[in-house]
């Protein structure tokens, strides 16, 4: 079972972390995610301080960074992070709609780059 | 060496399905990846056909869906795909600071996805 | 550059080895990647001990064999084996109608795939 | 928690798909991926329209196709479409022995695909 | 469900494995790996065959070498994997502060390594 | 092509990287993935400081953690990666057997890894 270190039991320095997180977020309680990586807390430290950096209002508006940050995460396959992103998508206003075409995409875009690599396309010149 | 059809040496169906990309795309000739599918031209109309549907207009605008394209493609590692969707999407707008700050969503999704799944990290109530 | 051990500067135990893959396959030479592989005689002489017996003739007939090991190593993305294994599969009987649906069956894998990690879709109990 | 849509509470362009989904197969109710995908009807017709074609009779037999399809899918690591694609392939015929074949192959191509990429293994001119 | 063969229902050829494998590592019981591995008994005996060669004393000492096969298990995304070799490397000595470290390390490769394809860096002369 | 921002080119943000980078390492110019990286500052800069961490002394030796970089880096395929990690490993001190004896896990880690997926094996209540 994985080990989930919950603020009760946490240390200063993992607290510290969890209240700035959750002073970020408008959030009661950190995510599983945050309670796992407390195991080691210069990742848990590191982690959430390079993450908020990244996902810091910017050139691409909110709702287009999770729903890029989803997308990445399906390709990779990692189960909690589709659930984790999928609902933090939801939540900036990614309706069923956009879902769906972001679906799509995924299932499209798994399609295509396998068949690219099953058959060894060179790169186009026109795009270097 | 991967075989590419090229349109003078392409049977009447082969030529049907890049006329149409031509068209759709107002460009002069089909990039590699079409002319490598046309060994089986089944496959070609198909995907093709697929393709132009996923990335007709929706909810999301086009430059949104060509960089989630592109997202997904290189969370997969494809390096084919990883140049024709950013060619793709810098002709739709992306600027260098979009591309940026898509590049850092992939770093950072790369290593909290690879963490999650190292932790094995048990899914949120409240994502369900 | 992988440094490749050719038969001349082999040790005995290496060319022992490389034999026994070119009496096996009726070849002059053994590909790449036996020669990049000698750089760890024991990993080079379990690795083909392995395949060896993985590929003998069983339920399954040669070709079928090849062509699942082409179907694997594509999905995996592996470029060198998809070249080596397409090699095989052809001297072994793969026409381009084969092919071309092999290559077909891999992309819709990869889309089924990617979708189904991407909804999380449940088990159904009638396979279990 | 995955979003299932049941045929009763499909709407008619749902039901369609589900339809000829169960005509085309014989069965009495559409898998789980089906009713999944069902949230973006587009994607569920297109998917299904699709996976139809690819799957019909061809060059390969339709066993040899199924077990291609569970090959690239455990490649991927999907567990719903390794669990999905193994009934199908057992229904379709496949023993024990296959099974177990395919299996020893699975491991062996990931472990000379990987064996391959660490090495960085040049692909030999004979396979161009 | 997985079926997983018990000592008690085992053929002797499986059993002859588990209790080889028993013997080697001091349990009183095979994990469920080799128990599920059973359904082809041939790919039972090889797989351990090759794995105990592997993980032989060497040139690394055997915790090292159960970390790096916990640090590919993990990049690979196989859950079971990272739980038993987690369990292994404990039982070999690795402490939290250890653990932590392998994480952090994991998660910054899942980033560079995205990073570097997505930007598709040209291998250093250097590096050759 | 891949834009490589040579130190003559870079902005005083850029160049500050660099010039930590070579001091910390001790080399006379930075490699391509920097270069590379530095079409975004930001997350070349948040990159290289992460890495700092990640890689400083520890509870774990530098060779070992150059290690685990290369084994994740192998198992994820990433070409670039596997080429300066190996590389990196070398001028800690890794030798030939040692290289070889870390392949020899990357592919059993490869196999075992398939199988447990393809076999979708329950993790043992003793990891728990």
């Amino acid at each position: 079972m994985t080990r989930l270190i919950e603020y009760a039991d946490a240390s200063p320095e993992v607290r510290a972390v969890y209240d700035d997180i959750k002073a970020a977020r408008g959030v009661a309680d950190v995510n599983n995610f945050w309670k796992a990586l407390a195991v080691h807390p210069p990742t848990l430290a590191r982690t959430w301080e390079s993450l908020r950096r990244v996902m810091a209002p910017g050139a691409l508006d909110p709702l287009v960074k999770e729903m890029l940050y989803l997308a990445a995460s399906a390709a990779a396959g990692c189960a909690y992070c589709v659930a984790s992103h999928t609902a933090a998508a939801r939540a900036k206003g990614m309706t069923e709609e956009m879902h769906g075409e972001l679906l799509a995409i995924l299932g499209m875009a798994a399609e295509t780059n396998r068949l690219a690599e099953a058959l060894r396309v060179p790169v186009d010149p026109a795009f270097e």
